[in-house]
């Protein structure tokens, strides 16, 4: 491979794996841009180089080449496993670049080690920024969504260089400054948890759809093909049709019949959730969506339950209006679960300190990733209509479009729990939808119990203060100087 | 005070607010011990010793004096606020202590700083002993449920002293060396996260007995007095019944009625989850009462939503066996939880590398603790029959208590939902049970979209290996050489 000494190129990357390898092409691919290839070891370089002579890279064997190949202020985008081996590229690239040049961490990196790597970056004077990219191998070669954090200035460079090579949703590129520090990758997470989400409401409308209404694999696929026309328009449902239209070519049989019932993670969702439950964020949805797919990756204890538990009930009988229902509930589970991403994403912002546009989160979201939707453009609407909207289910068009399949939400979580379908995803969106509409909750009791073993005090309904009943002595109310905590 | 220039007392006690003073002459109070105290403050000393003549406690301004009054090995347990000041007394502690010697923090850390203080202090040849003491103020004076940590040998020395103020239950003093390093405060952790999802199941019962069911407070007070003398036979249970019976002396309504219905929280239910997820073990029960709380505490999202969402279900018509009917679902929501819980704490022990018995886990909640209940005795019976029991709902007792009183539980879900009264623990526990009781999860479909988009491979039901499909491609299968993660 040819060794440059000159510096012509205006955007390199790191680590050649698949994504980055990609990235690299969809950059290249661009009009303005040349790029700058490295990887540890450089047989993954010439693969790429050979393969795809077109792309013009300027392929380096050394870091200091590759680093001497770029032009000013240098900007590569690192595209390694997220772990350790991020933060060992980061320090090779940190000592060899100059003041105002810029790093770009393009992994699935926990927004805390990013903020992390930026104060300790920025502290050279290098641009460090963290950057979320979704939409997997393919997102990555033909545009994915980009949600890139760090400083401002940093963006100058960095901005055009992303919108050249994100998807195009509506005439926009999917990408925008997030946020600074470690927001792009915090909100990637978010997108990721929403997508947890989002898949296991598919996948309780899918069990539903046989298990209740009996319809096979391949006419669950058309229900998809159809609801796809609709409000629910998304590369998700699309693409559920496309994996239930598979035929298993060894057996005849329906493709997704032959795959083991047991899924997969990464641990975004993990995070998510972890994050959610530190910023005191309800997010119902995107945990059950995780442990659904722990409660299926544990055979032991599934078999073990099976063994005793012999009896089963019956599915309840359904009418033709079946399906309806199902999108319906499908529609405002979908609904809660991308209101209490959104919430997750308000309390991460005001924790730490960045200022993030919801409307551009929804409107980046709607091309290149996972979870892009139709529905998307209806969350723009939303907070475009009112940037301070409490919660997406007090946004008018929501509130109408969830009371509209509201009865029929309800039907289905009956008819699940009835019938022995399991629907935690369903199920807890439509308690926590239940409980922000209840004008009273059973709180008032917990907080109660808590006086009661804990002295932790109430407030009351009627007064201001904080009170404490005196249970065990003679059960007269006090006013207390304050909650223990 | 005076001060002593004899070692005379076996045991110590840092920290004297409530709790500290209240363990303190929970010691003093038994055969056999003599009490050294010590506080920061040394007002706060006085106080005690000038009420508790009785106590014989030795006092010590200083830390060097409180120190010289222990005999050997000294034994200090820590009752301090956890936190940073956890860390400062330990480290003075340390510092005065010889080989041998033993510290214990009774406050509520969290595990990992337990396993984090204890190789600290173990390298300088001090025993460090996280323990859990769960039971309140009042379980403190009386006799609560004591989990310590640590060293086996340590527990030579400590486990006469905890054993003699413990709670009994069934004759037996409700502490047991739970395991070595931070084992006791991670398994206080898993009871804490019990208890909240043991509350919220309770708060949903009342919440069914009077929106649905039609009673009064009061009424619904009787529901639980009653329930009291069956298998719910609880502490939770017993002060459910106490609260509700409770009438406001300012208004002549009934108590609850008059609290904020805002339920706060201490962290141990977030730190449940957290560290269950880091686990691998779904534990949606405790994670829906966590959420459950932080959506009452989001009063402006509540008002929000109720001002769009102005139509409510009418409630279900429901008969006299209700009640019976909310029984038998709080009793197998319950079972979920606690099986949820015992989950968390085996994959704890494997990770961490403690040898935990389950029932003696089960026998030292019986008594002292919040959770303290009749069913632990099941618990207790179902590990002793089957030490390596997959899941509590494979125990054969629970089984079948649970599937007398399955069909109710649907009807509760199903009416609930109908209803519009959100019940995220009963529903979140029902869709735990029946994913358990599934031949076949959806989980198939997830596993089958993340190979379709990010080529994550999947497994086949029906031959080893692991698969992928080209999806963008001719989709016809290739194995593969593993899973990308």
């Amino acid at each position: 491979m040819a060794e440059t000494s000159e510096a012509t190129a205006n955007i390199g990357v790191v680590g050649l794996a698949v994504m980055g390898s990609n990235l690299a092409r969809n950059l290249a691919s661009r009009e303005g841009n040349t790029v700058a290839v490295y990887n540890r070891s450089p047989e993954r370089t010439k693969l790429l180089t050979d393969e795809h002579p077109e792309a013009g890279f300027v392929a380096s064997e050394k870091i200091e080449d590759f680093v001497a190949s770029l032009t000013k202020p240098r900007t590569a985008i690192i595209m390694v496993q997220a772990g350790k081996g991020t933060d060992a590229v980061i320090s090779q690239l940190a000592d060899l670049f100059d003041e105002g040049d810029i790093i770009v961490d393009g992994g699935n990196a926990l927004f805390t080690d990013t903020i992390r790597r930026e104060e300790a970056i920025t502290a050279r004077g290098i641009h460090f920024v963290g950057t979320g990219i979704s939409g997997g191998e393919e997102g990555a070669l033909k545009g994915p969504s980009i949600m890139p954090g760090g400083s401002n200035e940093s963006y100058v460079t960095l901005g055009p260089i992303l919108e050249s090579i994100a998807a195009i949703a509506e005439g926009e590129p999917c990408v925008t400054h997030v946020g600074t520090g470690g927001a792009g990758h915090f909100v990637k997470m978010i997108h990721n948890g929403i997508e947890y989400a989002d898949m296991q409401l598919i996948a309780e409308s899918y069990d539903l759809l046989t298990k209740i209404g009996g319809l096979s694999p391949a006419g669950a696929a058309d229900v998809f093909t159809e609801w796809n026309s609709g409000d629910l328009e998304s590369y998700l449902i699309e693409i559920t049709a496309e994996v239930l239209k598979q035929v298993d070519a060894k057996t005849g049989k329906p493709f997704v019949d032959i795959v083991l019932d047991q899924a997969g993670s990464k641990g975004t969702g993990v995070w998510t959730v972890q994050n959610a439950l530190d910023l005191g964020v309800p997010v119902g949805g995107i945990a059950e969506a995780v442990f659904a797919r722990a409660v299926s990756s544990h055979p032991e204890q599934r078999e073990a339950a099976q063994a005793v538990i012999t009896s089963r009930p019956t599915p309840v009988e359904v009418g033709e209006s079946f399906s309806d229902d199902v999108n319906a509930a499908l529609y405002a589970s979908k609904v809660v679960a991308y209101a209490q991403g959104f919430d997750a994403i308000i309390a991460g912002a005001e924790k730490y300190g960045w200022e993030i546009n919801k409307g551009n989160i929804a409107k980046i979201w709607r091309g290149g990733c996972i979870i892009r939707a139709q529905f998307l453009n209806r969350i723009v609407e939303a907070y475009d209509n009112n940037p301070e909207l409490k919660t997406l289910l007090a946004d008018p068009y929501f509130a109408s479009a969830v009371a509209n399949g509201e009865a029929a939400w309800r039907r289905i979580v009956s008819t699940a729990a009835l019938s022995g379908i399991p629907v935690p995803g369903f199920s807890s969106a439509l308690s926590y939808y239940d409980s922000l509409a209840s004008k009273r909750l059973p709180a008032s009791l917990v907080q109660a119990q808590r006086d009661f073993f804990g002295a932790h005090t109430y407030k009351r309904v009627d007064r201001e203060g904080t009170f404490h009943t005196l249970w065990s002595g003679d059960r007269s109310e006090i006013e207390s100087e304050g909650s223990s905590h």
